[in-house]
């Protein structure tokens, strides 16, 4: 029986290992219908060739919709047209390319989704300062109308969705499951939460169960989704650097939250800022203003409190210098120790009174705390 | 009466607000006894030549002698030639050049202290979280045998000093006032402590009190005589800000330290490492590495725990994935679900049986925890 291109990318994606490098770059290059010919040919083996004919294309169809599962492939308006970078990263630790389909539950549009996405990633076994950033960025982006993704792990992955949620914004979970199951089960209530709301991701059909190659696979798509990616908190071996990789590979805005230096969580971020491959990010407006193009969401320029000594030329801030503040001094002591002239002096004096920086009375003059001005933003 | 080039330098350092950019670059040009002699003649203004006039140098000399102060200048073999970058770096905030000379109490050989020496600097109002950053980085460095440097005042600054003294090697305090006075008084043992074991720097004469003026003149000398400076702790407006500024203007090494994004006293280390001005570190480790001549203290790769997987090639790791922890799965199973066919897949798991990795039985075959090797430093 033929297949259309479509039913070939289904049937693969329920067959082959995801992201297998040798499948994804052949149905890229000829189609998935020849792929999937060669592939029932034993052209990949014979197990495969086995699995390939035990498929039951027509009942896995059917199964996904009755769950409110859709398939979708690079022919629908849904398709997010940026996967296309995968095409030409190298397999990283034996994974790559471009998914053969994905399949969606939730009534989020992906393409539009991913128009303005950032990925918020992170350990498991995140600390509560990791979980506290997580949140606080992903609301904040969510804010700003930008699309939170992450995966669906306990630990920085749940607390970015809590905050996108929480904030009312567009989020979108891609797991290494069928977008059916629940893992891990104590996050039923958020992925319970995702397909009723927003969008669940996979290019593993339903009732697939993770593996840590399944992981490793899912990665490439969280960072591929977004125009830059967030390691907030990780160890040094951990998936976060897995999907840090692949934003690099596919050219994204790698980012990464700082933190005390003492704390494992941290060592990763530390590491990739100190190696020049992550941006130190502290805030959304951080991230907002390098995924954005260029000159939107531009931040402002942090400054402390300005002072009234701020703009003094160099001789008036000398006399201000001078002036003590704890007893008062005479006019001649203050010039002596300025350095300038009497008459000078009596004028610069004048000109700081008047500023309301000192105060001069018969016995001399005596400084003022001066007031500080509030941080004014550069805008 | 004629002056020697020795007196001029003592009588300028007394009369002279220090780092004023002119005179320090006559007197780098011409000779310190152009400068004064123009001094004295008012080509400076009548109140320097005024305060010229008045100045006592051998009642200075004197003075100081008695409180084992001494006064060393360009000539001397303790001065630290590292101070001629100064030559070439613009003024900052209308302070700069090279001192006419230095104020010394303590034992250390000012030039053979600055030979290896790195700044740490930051707030006074630290938090517990950097004081205690700056103890460990600085009793690593001194445990290296590197110089610290830092400033007199509370909080980073004493707590650099306090580190250095623990781990009973270099240290060295630039203070903006006369290395006989204890300011802030609350840090009064530690200057007692560092005049009878280490060193006191200032370019001030003894009695000088400090100004801001002076703070902002000192900050270019902890940058110049440092082979880099650490900001540890500083709010967005502060002084260490002004000396990470001189670090990069005598292109020294600029380093900060990171801490939680929400600890106003990690904002100017983090726009710092943000901007690209400074690198990130995290230990003394980091910091060594960046201020020695290359090839010298490279720090190990930091890497998490190796696993038994990491070399699996992929055919093997596949198979290793499909074997189930909780429960047994027969060859057929595994095979199956690896994609390979029951020969390969038996040879495969024989192979990880070996390895302790599978444990195979009659009714099947399990997967075994991985042991987690320590991790390894790449040397």
């Amino acid at each position: 029986m033929a297949v259309s291109e479509r039913r070939a990318r289904l049937a693969l994606s329920c067959v082959v290992e995801c992201g297998d490098p040798n499948l994804t770059e052949l149905v890229d290059r000829q189609g998935a219908v020849v792929a999937w010919t060669q592939l029932l040919d034993g052209r990949f083996g014979a197990p495969l060739a086995q699995r390939g004919a035990a498929v039951d294309i027509d009942g896995m169809t059917c199964q996904a919709e009755k769950a409110a599962i859709r398939f979708v492939t690079p022919e629908d308006e849904e398709w997010p047209s940026t996967l296309g970078d995968l095409r030409h990263c190298p397999p990283v630790q034996r994974r790559g390319g471009i998914p053969f389909g994905l399949w969606l539950r939730g009534p989020g549009h992906l393409a539009r989704l991913v128009e303005r996405a950032v990925a918020i990633v992170g350990s498991r076994a995140s600390t509560g300062y990791g979980a506290g950033v997580a949140t606080d960025l992903a609301a904040g982006l969510a804010e700003h109308g930008v699309t939170v993704i992450s995966g669906g792990a306990y630990g920085i992955d749940a607390a970015a969705h809590g905050g996108a949620l929480v904030a009312g914004g567009p989020t979108l979970c891609v797991v290494a499951n069928g977008v059916d199951l629940a893992y891990p089960p104590g996050n039923g209530r958020l992925f319970a939460s995702l397909a009723s709301d927003h969008l669940l991701v996979s290019e593993l059909p339903p009732g697939a169960h993770p593996t840590r190659m399944r992981f490793l696979a899912r990665n490439r798509l969280i960072a591929a989704l977004s125009k830059g990616t967030v390691v907030v908190e990780a160890a040094l071996r951990s998936g976060a650097r897995n999907t840090a990789t692949w934003a690099m590979e596919c050219s994204r805005q790698l980012m990464a939250v700082p933190g005390p230096v003492h704390s494992a969580m941290s060592a990763a971020p530390h590491l990739m800022i100190r190696d020049g491959q992550a941006t130190l990010v502290t805030s959304a407006a951080d991230v907002l203003e390098l995924v954005s193009d260029l000159g939107q969401h531009t931040i402002a320029m942090p400054r402390g409190a300005s002072r009234p000594t701020d703009d003094m030329d160099g001789v008036r801030l000398a006399v201000f210098e001078a002036v003590p503040r704890r007893r008062r001094a005479s006019v001649g002591a203050v010039a002596m120790s300025a350095g300038v002239s009497v008459p000078d002096c009596l004028a610069h004096l004048g000109a700081l009174d008047a500023a309301g920086l000192v105060d001069g009375t018969a016995v001399g003059w005596r400084a003022l705390v001066p007031p500080t001005r509030r941080p004014q933003l550069d805008t």
